[in-house]
């Protein structure tokens, strides 16, 4: 597999000269004031080698990728109820996001786009308070990660609260109509923590490598759910892992893969490895932009498409 | 092999009991005079194996099944600039088709919607006439089939064109915006003829094939599209090829498919098989009921989710 | 009353050095190549006498306002049936009408928007032949401006006819939802021609008299409607006269009405006047630039507002 | 004017035997414990007479009545800058009003809706606390009645404030569009005030009454606005006044007026008088059942519609 890093070498120079491209979610000061020109990768396959390259240590903001490990604690705390709460359909275009909800009275269409996290945020608090529900999460990340340096960074959670009136809005619409057991403010407290989760490329392909290996984390032995779950969260991460960007992620990448605002993505190659890359330069689709071409780089190479050689 | 004909007729007999489930389409008299009862399932291997049950020979109307074949002969023709007359994202809810048709200033989300399959009949056309277009297509899919008695009902073709108003709206709709190159009568007349081609389950497998083995139909040596070609089909597949159900059929069954409103189901399983099932009773989103239990039991059994083990 | 002429001079010279301001409509030649500088103006008092300046008996394209007399037309043969075909809310904005459509089942916001006259020429057509249904139309106009020198302009009815692919769409949509009783081109026959209709501003104010003298034309001594429905027809035109601009209409000049987008109003000062007035540059909601500020100093003159004085 | 007495002794006698039907609405427990047989009408002519049937004089919570005097206080401190920040069009559905917002970012469609009256609520706050700017209204409609008595029932207040989610999401959504200037709880502190207000028939009546009387109230002599500015208030109420039903309201009755779900609407007879009815129960667009149909029976029996005689 001396493969592997020639492969993500050859990736990270190819792409050297267009770092800085994009355009670096400014919403919140903590992610605007992030250097445009950081770059990591990091590969962790099934058998537990591990290929890196550039920033893949330096943590930054997860953000909506946390929305991955929220869903699969709300799949074993709930199982199959899950999805009375939220659909699992692609959403269509960010403007239609709304709209939908009101269409389907206040049911998201799938658990990645805001509206469909909060509402795992509400199911993943399940009686408990903010607290107890973050402090789960992130005992969580670290046991998937086999990681406890990991942690949420407080100016992000705490700036994301002051200015999230998006959220607050998508919120109360779903309280509106009965679809949140808890208050919005606990719900959002929640939300807005695990979003706020602050990882490395490394500790974020080892925090997916169960669901590229079928369900079982191999650096650790720990079987964190079972191999039809492992195969459904990528099925959902595949559809609707990339906002209104998911169809082209699919169609030039290949993978199921769930992306952040703060520039990241976690990618699945079932059955091969877990990939992490990270590039503060967003497409339009709100996706990094140099992230998903690495990826496509990387598949282009490897041949690890699910949809073929 | 002799496994996956133990796992058809297996699926079969659990079927048996449930066979007439679901509502046939009834919109026009050819499909609503169909034996609900009907089901068929044929599996062709990329190593050249045929594994079939129930109706597997008996023709049925392919209906939207046949816009992956369109989508084919597009690309082939126009490349990557088909693009720019239809999007590959999905497409949300069949309400918001319309809608989303209105936003996107008549550029169809994806090839596999109506208007999408729309749009990509008026680029097959490319200055024929809608007879040659016709003729081309069923050329395509005979030669993708190997089997030149595939033919198109013209009773069921005659049927759509005197009733297809909600096409007719599309198709005028997409040309308000200045969408389409070629008048609407002859626009809806290659879509309503591409989409009554009959076949059997066994011939609608073998014209999948080439999309299950990197673009090359092993049974004829043919290469049909490149491998990435034949890649970035099956994603296109995978995310948008049921309607408001593709998320549901990613998650269920894993696998690249196009259905019908006929009540068949093309799905692929790249480097393995092509697998074509036939069960006319539909479920809410339009989609065959058991044909898409089929499949399930079929990814189940066999491990061949692209999604993992 | 010799005032009205002071007025209606007073409003010309005013408006004469911004002539030609806004945007004539171009989407058929027969409307593009009209002289932006047309102005005319003309009022029909109760007392029958009769005001005019500028081009008030150059024939221009009533186009929408026609459809006001279609919906009397209607009204006559189905009475408060009507309204189960269309309804007779204000419609919003052009971008919902769509999808307002959709929302509810092929049955138009209200009469006034081009679905809903479209569903009005459908109920006018009554099973008569498109020819019968035109000529009834022409017949109505004439009789209620008592001018039998009025027709249709068929250069006009045969460019929308052959370009009227938004119309076609909306017709089509309708019909895919069983709200049109007779053939789509039956009933956009008899839509494009009385949108055809060729009126002087004289013409146009003395077929409104009626609606401003509680259903009775003072100039002919015919009923045409009842009192009620005469209000009614106004309350309509108020609220949904001027499609996304009809707020807007009502808060400057506060009178019923209904513009066209061959660049005339038809308004009703209940009581007092029907008021006819034509420049053909559009406003950024289709509606007459310079059309509706006359009509704003008219009313700001006369107290003519049904608002208070 | 012994006449307008007997007339709604007549309306009140016709209705006797229908109180009590419409559904009253139950979202609070404040509106919903009220006496669902409760009737009130009041008349006062701009010549100052009375007239008044039945529960007259009970106080009931006006709701979205007060909307109209948020909206006379905003147009006093900003003009016609007001309309930066909310239209003047009718709303469409209700199912389409966050969908506009969304499609207007963030700019409400008219100041009758509930998001518009939010933006107004934001516009009277102009850098005030939310007690001070509640202090204002309160005043403000005492000096329009001429009666002290009037005032805000805290417990309605407090209670929509607990439970106005759909509110809280509106609020919210305008916020992230940078369209309100104050915090969102100090918006709502005040729109959920006002809406709280308990007036009497006869107190509504003669609060409105400057809107009939050309800007002026002629109890009191004092000038509210000028004579354009109530003509256009009454204009908005005619288009807006009564959410989806304004279209249906103006057919029928042909009065400006604004409704509110507690049953109260509040209609205005340009140049003749000012027409307070209560009746709890509602119609399917909100807006109160026999209230409507007594405004009716009043206009048909008066003469007073604004469409004419």
């Amino acid at each position: 597999m001396a493969d592997l890093q020639a492969i993500v070498d050859e990736i990270h120079d190819k792409l050297a000269p267009r770092l800085g491209e994009g355009k670096v979610a400014d919403y919140i000061p903590q992610l605007a004031h992030v250097d445009p020109k950081k770059f990591g990768m990091a590969i962790v396959t099934v058998d537990g080698e591990i290929f890196k390259v550039g920033d893949a240590d330096v943590p930054f903001s997860i953000q909506s990728i946390s929305k991955v490990f929220t869903l699969t604690l709300a799949l074993g705390k709930h199982g199959e109820t899950t999805w009375n709460r939220v659909g699992r359909e692609p959403s269509g275009s960010a403007f239609n996001s709304i709209v939908q909800l009101e269409h389907e009275e206040g049911k998201p269409r799938n658990p990645f786009i805001n509206a469909g996290a909060i509402a795992v945020s509400d199911l993943v608090l399940a009686g408990h308070t903010p607290r107890e529900a973050i402090g789960e999460i992130v005992r969580f990340v670290r046991y998937l990660a086999d990681d406890d340096s990991i942690a949420i960074d407080p100016t992000v959670a705490k700036s994301e609260q002051a200015t999230g009136y998006r959220n607050f809005a998508l919120a109360n619409f779903m309280r509106s109509f009965g679809k949140l057991d808890h208050p919005v403010e606990h719900v959002l407290g929640v939300y807005f923590h695990h979003c706020a989760l602050a990882m490395t490329c490394t500790q974020l392909a080892k925090s997916g490598l169960f669901l590229a290996a079928s369900g079982r984390n191999p650096l650790t032995g720990h079987t964190v759910v079972s191999k039809q779950r492992a195969r459904r969260i990528n099925a959902l991460m595949l559809t609707c892992g990339h906002y209104d960007g998911s169809g082209d992620f699919a169609y030039r990448v290949g993978l199921p893969g769930k992306s952040g605002v703060g520039g990241g993505i976690l990618a699945v190659a079932p059955g091969r490895a877990s990939v992490a890359v990270w590039s503060p330069g967003l497409n339009h689709n709100g996706n990094s932009l140099l992230g998903s071409l690495a990826l496509e780089m990387l598949t282009t190479r490897t041949g690890w498409s699910v949809f073929g050689h």
